[in-house]
């Protein structure tokens, strides 16, 4: 399968990969851009004064004097920046970027030790402490990052030297952990590594790698102290001030896997640890994993997730906390950990054609995915909130995470870069294909080519998706082939129509997708969906959405910012038979459309000096007034304002 | 004036400061029972294994041989039982208690040092460090407590050995503090000690110590860096961690105090301070320092107060946010805060007759101070939140101070002796008296003794407050005095009428203050409120209180409980015309007015297993259910369930 996007919408988001993010997260890499870095929140322990991702990595191949900075995780950065550098010269090559990305793969291979072990920190600062602390060292998690690049690196260029480098750090990782005596029988505090050996085993079929990620993910929860007994061992300050304390289930370590249940600890960790529960499920036809998968799937989707696609309801942890507490302005909804539910989604849909898998992607790719950065590619959200007024960040410390303007860059940079590599490589979410089924799960400009029963077939797409609802398929063959196509229908809309061939037809769809199976030569498939203004109720268990409705129309969630309604976002209300319309304005926030609706606003006591507390009037004064909604990922670009998803409405 | 009373709802409580508070206290600063110490929420730097502050005394005075446990200020426990023991014996001799309380003054005059100093932390731990950290020592804090503690035992017994050790320790500080080149030019990061050497200067009438007070609050947040100063000086660890990383308003040292015109910072810090600024204008006739102080209360009373008298809006630094910031279940609205804020209003109303701070008073004390403490008197309240869902404060750490049933100790066990002193010391707040107008500030049964005029005046108070509306003062006197007498008016009622012996009559009102000038020997004043059932609604910029009403009847404010109206209270409403009734229930919770009212039940999609998000439904499902409220001060004395102060109401 080859995928070629040509789309309005995300080629500028991709093109901003490859000319704003990539070269932008370059020079924030090497420290050679002035700019504020902020903490994701008030916590004296992130480092904040610079990166210092590349110039650890010069040390640690003893290019260069000097000390560590930075997290102990620090080194992902870099390979995640390498892995959107692959992705995105697989799309556009550029010669230059490639001299350089084949630089910073000689730097990697060059800081890896003799046998194997790759980590800036322990290299430089403790090596006698490599692989002692496994709960806060992100060892593993750091080389599942740096396998996911080198694979992606490798398949695009061929780089002989990132693969034999990650082939060493694997074989490192291969001899430390596993079942036999003399090997850890651990794990990494940071699921991830369980990603890495898959792919890696992907492209050169070593059993061991597939075997070890499956290790990781039996062995985890079996023994919940494993972390507290290395602690102990190791004796010495912490890696991560704080985390230590932490419970077992941040780690997703409190049980076994196939025990668990529901969406616990730290939300990116429990995405990825499910990521490759799909992964090692899908390569090994092991149901149980696959069924495990699905159960802690089923928790997030239907009790976790915020209408954007969010997850992680609070700070602390930044973690899961209970079913139907989803709070909207104290949530955490990491935009790592909404990229980490697009990976996963992808990885369910690969094991098994279900619709949902698609309509969640969407709902976390185009809502808190994208709302993690601004248009301009240059600043980032890591948390994103659906309730925002800017004074409560700053004043109230337990919402100090609760930013109301994209810093420029983030003590922890985990989420920037995780974008880059997420929207670059986008093109791998379009289709899912399995022997003789191809299915379209995202719509998307793009033109794509299949090998089905060893015949080239080619489809084409046409779309003004996520504002138009009409999707136009090519399909042309040289030979006759007789495949079936499937096509997600998205779970927003109440209807649709599909032509073939200029004829409506009646399509079966099976758990969300409609399948047709024909012998294809040239053929023209339209599907026009139902795309109106939806509004949408909370589970009555949602206790902050309780007389709230949110609206969205496709796959955009909307908000209503302060600048196009004032503030005092929370006085607004939207009529018990509101008429919405909608536009599409190519001047706004890049090109978006914009939602209107007649609605009220609350008058009875704004006046700021009445008393705190008035007896009742039963009739609340209330005026008209026209509200705008936009869609949510575009918030915060036109300054600081506050901001609200779900909205008051009358009865 | 000497005010005794005789109160059903109070003498239940007073009895049980003296039957039940204060052995148990004592136990517990013994280490003597075994019981669980709770953290108030969760952070590991909070001592809880046992109390230990007795045994610190006994190792300060060398009575025996150890290390100091807990928090530099658990001293102030000792003091703060001891002032409680002060007031119970005043009203209630107890030859036992007495011994016991005698014994204890002899112990920490034993832990004095010689130079006067008394702190046992510092005499045992670290004497180098005395002074040198004043942001986070405590030192003046606990000084000032045993001030108060002292000023109290020996009004009550004369005791000669706490005076002296007060004063030595008193004089000890004048020596150390003040504007003179070799004294320290600055203050403790806890207000308190300007509380008790105002006490103290009440009762010797040495300028110096009325002086030191004074100049304690001037010098305040004209240096906002001396803690930063003092702690670089000192170069050693912290004496409680973190402490020296918050804001300066964390202290109310980020400006002069004439300058501030909000509740910054630490909640209890902030009353303390006020306190204090209102007994030091009252007894220097400081105009401008009462005006700054009415400032500040005004910013708190018209913006940053709950309903129940609660203040403190976050618990990170247990602070004071931003205007209108009162989150119903994050909040912090610690007890002892609620007790500070009724000294404030008792100081403010000595300065000035408005019944406005008796309003707050009553709100404070009925509300917020009553919750604090469990029915049984074993049991205490740290945080005193609006809307309780037991499972958040489980399972989300952010939450994990909001606590559903009251533990048995904490870890920082300021909260049970301010509640214990302030229950035992109700009495001082009854009346307020200058010259010859006396001002009914409390509705409480009581008998009192004023001197007016040199002629002594007894007035009964006969009443049922605060389940009934009627008030019945009896004055007698010997001979003929010429005086007023003004009886406040509390806000919640909207008209009220006065007999004065059995004849309606028109009474001058001014600022919330009935004023009755006569000559009095032998007269009957009877007032009714008019005490209905009132719902209010918050201003409007509080966000979390929109379409939201709460309920009162005279100065008690309801709440709904889980074991009255099951769990979900989210998805309870009360009618547009609601009924509300009400009745007395004597075995209920010690006796408490119950009301019902009318309500609904929302059923739409209650069902636990709907879609998270579903198409908004116009009509909503709802039933009729009768809704049961209960005082808030009695909530949490039927096991562990939900709460909720805030009601949705139906427009």
């Amino acid at each position: 399968m080859k995928v070629k996007i040509q789309d309005t919408f995300w080629t500028r988001y991709r093109e901003l990969v490859r000319t704003e993010m990539i070269p932008y997260q370059w020079k924030v890499l090497n420290d050679e851009i002035n700019i504020t870095i902020e903490r994701e929140r008030n916590d004296d322990s992130i480092p904040n004064e610079k990166s210092h991702a590349i110039e650890n990595f010069r040390i640690a191949a003893g290019l260069k004097e000097g000390n560590h900075y930075g997290w102990v995780f620090q080194d992902s950065d870099v390979y995640k920046w390498l892995e959107a550098v692959a992705y995105s010269i697989n799309e556009h090559m550029d010669e230059d970027l490639k001299s350089l990305a084949d630089s910073v793969v000689d730097l990697i291979a060059a800081a890896q030790e003799e046998d194997g072990y790759l980590g800036t920190y322990f290299t430089i600062e403790e090596p006698e402490r490599k692989l002692k602390r496994l709960g806060e060292s992100h060892e593993l998690y750091c080389a599942g990052h740096f396998l996911e690049a080198a694979v992606a690196y490798y398949e695009t260029t061929g780089n002989d030297t990132v693969l034999k480098t990650a082939c060493k750090l694997a074989d490192y990782i291969v001899r430390h952990f596993g079942k036999e005596d003399e090997k850890i029988h651990g794990y990494d505090g940071h699921e991830e590594i369980e990603i890495g050996l898959a792919k890696l085993y992907r492209i050169t079929g070593k059993n061991e790698y597939l075997s070890l990620s499956k290790y990781f993910l039996e062995i985890r929860g079996t023994n919940p102290e494993f972390f507290h007994i290395q602690n102990a061992e190791d004796g010495k300050k912490p890696l991560i001030v704080g985390m230590d304390k932490f419970p077992y289930s941040y780690f997703q370590n409190h049980m076994p896997l196939l025990e668990q249940e529901s969406a616990e600890g730290h939300a990116v960790r429990l995405v990825y640890m499910c990521t490759a529960m799909a992964d090692v499920a899908a390569m090994t036809k092991d149901v149980n994993l696959l069924n495990a998968c699905k159960k802690i799937w089923r928790n997030i989707v239907d009790k976790r997730m915020y209408i954007t696609g969010g997850i992680g309801s609070t700070v602390i942890g930044e973690s899961f906390t209970l079913d139907y507490d989803l709070p909207n302005d104290t949530m955490y909804c990491e935009t790592c950990a909404s990229v980490g539910l697009v990976f996963l989604a992808g990885r369910l849909l690969e094991n098994e054609f279900v619709g949902e898998y698609g309509d969640i992607m969407e709902r976390a790719l185009y809502n808190t995915v994208l709302a993690g950065m601004a248009l301009d590619g240059r600043h980032f959200f890591y948390v994103n909130p659906l309730e925002v007024v800017p004074e409560k960040g700053k004043k109230d410390p337990t919402k100090s995470h609760v930013k109301s303007v994209r810093p420029e860059w983030l003590g922890c940079a985990c989420c920037p870069p995780n974008l880059a590599r997420l929207l670059s490589s986008l093109e791998k979410y379009i289709y899912v294909q399995k022997d003789d089924s191809i299915v379209a799960n995202l719509f998307v400009n793009c033109e794509s080519r299949f090998s089905v029963n060893k015949k080239l077939v080619t489809i084409k797409q046409e779309t003004e998706y996520p504002w138009n609802n009409r999707v136009l398929f090519t399909v042309s063959s040289k030979e006759e082939t007789d495949f079936t196509l499937g096509i997600r229908i998205p779970n927003w809309t109440d209807k649709y129509t599909i032509r073939l061939n200029g004829q409506d037809c009646n399509i079966e769809t099976k758990q969300g997708i409609a399948y047709i199976r024909k012998v294809f030569k040239d053929d023209v498939i339209e599907i026009i969906f139902d795309m109106k203004v939806e509004i949408w109720d909370a589970h009555s268990s949602v206790r902050n959405n309780i007389d709230k409705i949110a609206v969205s129309r496709g796959p955009i969630v909307y908000c209503m910012e302060g600048v196009d309604n004032g503030s005092n976002l929370h006085l607004l209300s939207i009529g018990k038979n509101a008429e919405f319309t909608y536009q599409f304005e190519k001047n706004l926030l890049g090109g978006v459309v914009v939602i209107k609706v007649n609605g009220y606003e609350q008058i009875s006591n704004s006046d700021r000096n009445a008393n705190l507390y008035q007896k009742h009037e039963k009739v609340r004064g209330i005026q008209e007034k026209e509200l705008t909604l936009i869609p949510y990922y575009a918030w915060a670009n036109r300054g600081e304002n506050e901001m609200q998803v779900w909205i008051r409405c009358e009865r």
